[in-house]
């Protein structure tokens, strides 16, 4: 039997274990070695090391009931528990406790769709629910709604929201804590709260106005260890008549900040129906030391440098891919639109990826592209983004902070970061602004993590120099993984107490 | 000197008035009879009876020092605070506390407008800034923005917010909790808070991303007295090119269920712009005696007897006023899209009632008519609501029940609440639903209020059934006045819990 949480006594944690088999059944408690490695962060930048985060134990209950008796055993004991959904968040810290020793409470059994409505486009999940289950339900069911599912779909819809991540598809859904309408909530002190309109057994609203009466409570469970939720609803969107993914493209740096100034204004008019992240086909392609060179110079290269690197490679410098959703005729008219207002832009060039009208066939949702913006969810993007191809890692961490969806912003980061890489010797990381909250964009680096700890050290000082620096230029973070939250917070990235009383 | 607090001696609230004019000097601590006697609520449904809500005294501070120290007395001597913004939030309490004997903590001479963007489309302000303050800064500064207001224009964007009010543009911006970002907030230990990415003090995106990292604690400040909100920002909508206004008529009762069917799901697709709400100029006419018997028989009159009582009118049952914003080519192909729509109902006609370019001309902003539906401020609203010809009240609660968009659940309320005013002998109220929040239908119903205390009994009375009959049908309110919020929080409609621990 695996430790028992630092400070429980081994007959006390024994004596849970045993209250743990009585409420849910000898299979669905694990408190083997084998069956507690299967915990373990894959990813975990502290692999194998004294301070990686570890289970203790995991629980697996298969209804409210059980998690609230859970809770009372857990109360009685003192015991640390640490719930999780589907527990798929690799690179932030997967199903892994942030605090090591904690009895893992998994609720992937939870996995029941209790509600969807067509008609009001809404449906109420259980924990384990993934995207996969809800989207294999809407098309058995033939229901013409879409989700907005992660990548990659094997996530949850509730711990994804819980944990504030974000999709493609239209504005009101990318944003999944946004989406989110209705909790319930297991309390620490093993008491049922139903948030908002939930509060009336017989509301009808409960998945459609969020606030009931009184103080609105649901953000306090988000990010954090407040509560266990049990019970979420969501809005979906409806299936539109038609699609079209274009990209848009601008062949200087500097055109940057021009192209996100219009796209942001589109989306924000709701002419863009899907979020508009932007790339950058020469700064992203494979590092030469020219190309280095420039990156870490950053704002203090020439235009001039970059046209002359640039030039050779015929490729656009940023490239942006979005959607617009609805009626062909109105998308049409917006695409139209679209292509009036960024013809400002010297150079710019549009293409159309796709067309495509709802529902699709099998064999359509098989071929299409990009299927997280068209409410597919896959697993085409696991895995694809942190190997270096010299070196591949074994898993990766996500250094994610916000900025605001400005060229000039876009660019800092990229410079800024790329001195820290450099600095460590180290290849400076793709530059990619994602736009899955309604204002900010996020800008993803891939840091590698390994199985073995020198490696692993080089990338804990790697992220940890990337979030102190970044911070210092008040870019902070929109999430990290747990080894690294207390050094965020620090660094500002929380409800911060920052005057004392006069 | 007015009576001080309950509980609290006579000698330390004269020296807690004392201590106050220290901190914000002599002329802004109101504790004369008359002065206290401002704050009233004008519209009290218990005017003048003992159980009355009203002041102790008020202290209005010009900054977060000042209310800091404020709340440092407030502390020492567990005097109660009740901070109110501008205070105009008439029908729900207006300026008097919801605890009989606070302090009023008067914020309306923090009125500054501490940034406004127009490239992020976001602005930050100071509780006292009405919507006429915001808007006057915007046409003189020529900021191609527009806020949405609330109808009157008088209040102020942070009150408003706080207390989740609406409003009438696009779906981003007209429910007012949703539409900020980022607070800052006095808490009763005196210690200051900013909220999401406020906590770094050189963050670029306060007013861009909501959450920061770990819990987001925002909607604990809503609703509530948790703490004392002195900054928040808010999202701005950028100013269309164009706009059209149009109403859409259809001509029977059972209408209604298509129409709000079809209304919602054009609404959650961004083909309709603004708010759609529904009224009815029958059902809503001047009530006859047929009309009574109609609407207190309610479901149980047939399609027949509705038709024969609408026949004489010359009028649709229904109508339904919204907007299009955008590029004239894009309302064009909006337009026509819901036009193919909605002409599946039988009888339905289509009306275009103004088309505008914007920016407006002095001239224009003062001929054009809803105005709140294009961002400007105005009085026109105020006071046309409650007053039934035959008798004036001096002024009217509101009883605001909240429903799903759908035709059966507007007329179900109807039905219901004119059976309860039959009971009473009182004429059975407006139906019109608003559609303030994203996906849910707000109905509200004024009931008069008066200078005497016999009438205010049978409008309380009426006030109680409306709230526990509507509440047995899963019907619960979004805000009420402070009189009624223990028995609508009884009703269910707060955060309940639900179930005791197993």
């Amino acid at each position: 039997m695996p430790n028992p949480p630092p400070g429980i006594a081994a007959r006390d944690f024994a004596n849970a274990i045993r209250r743990f088999e009585e409420i849910v059944g000898r299979e669905w408690v694990f408190s083997s070695d084998e069956d507690v490695a299967l915990y373990r962060d894959a990813y975990s930048p502290l692999w194998g090391e004294q301070a990686e985060r570890v289970a203790s134990a995991a629980v697996a209950p298969i209804s409210v009931d059980e998690v609230q008796a859970i809770v009372k055993v857990a109360n009685d004991l003192q015991l640390p528990l640490y719930p999780i959904s589907t527990g798929r968040n690799l690179t932030y810290g997967g199903s892994a406790p942030a605090y090591s020793g904690s009895v893992v409470l998994d609720l992937k059994r939870m996995n029941r769709i209790l509600d969807v409505s067509e008609r009001d486009k809404t449906c109420l999940v259980e924990p384990g629910v993934s995207y996969f289950d809800l989207y294999r339900h809407l098309r058995t069911n033939k229901l013409r709604l879409w989700i907005d599912t992660a990548d990659p779909g094997w996530g949850g819809l509730m711990g994804n929201a819980l944990d504030r991540g974000g999709g493609y598809t239209g504005p009101d859904y990318r944003d999944h804590f946004d989406a989110h309408c209705g909790m319930e909530i297991v309390l620490a002190s093993g008491e049922v709260v139903r948030t908002g309109m939930g509060a009336n057994p017989k509301s009808k609203t409960w998945q459609l106005f969020k606030y009931g009466m009184g103080p609105w409570v649901d953000g306090i469970f988000s990010q954090s260890n407040y509560g266990i939720v049990t019970k979420m609803g969501f809005w979906l969107m409806e299936e539109p008549e038609a699609a079209l993914q274009v990209s848009v493209s601008v062949p200087k740096r500097g055109d940057l900040v021009p192209l996100l100034d219009t796209l942001t204004s589109l989306m924000y008019s709701h002419v863009i129906s899907s979020q508009a992240q932007v790339g950058s086909p020469i700064m992203n392609g494979s590092p030469d030391a020219e190309l280095v060179r420039l990156r870490v110079k950053g704002a203090d290269a020439s235009d001039a440098e970059w046209a002359s690197y640039a030039a050779g490679r015929n490729q656009p410098f940023w490239v942006a891919p979005f959607c617009f959703y609805g009626p062909p005729k109105m998308i049409a008219a917006a695409w139209e639109h679209t292509k009036d207002t960024l013809s400002s832009i010297p150079g710019v060039t549009f293409a159309e990826n796709a067309s495509l009208k709802f529902p699709l066939s099998d064999e359509e949702v098989e071929a299409v592209g990009a299927k997280a913006r068209f409410g597919i969810p896959s697993l085409n993007l696991f895995g694809s983004r942190n190997s270096p191809a010299d070196r591949p890692s074994e898993g990766h961490l996500d250094f994610s902070p916000i900025c605001a969806p400005r060229g000039e912003e876009l660019l800092g980061i990229s410079d800024l970061t790329a001195k820290v890489y450099a600095d460590m010797n180290l290849t400076p990381p793709f530059v990619t602004g994602f736009m899955f909250h309604p204002r900010a964009m996020t800008v993803f680096q891939a840091i590698p993590t390994y199985r073995n700890a020198d490696d692993n050290r080089r990338s804990r000082q790697l992220f940890e120099r990337l979030v102190a620096t970044c911070a210092d230029q008040g870019w902070t973070e929109y999430r990290v993984h747990p080894h690294f939250q207390r050094l965020a917070m620090q660094e500002g990235d929380h409800p911060q107490i920052s005057k004392e009383a006069g």
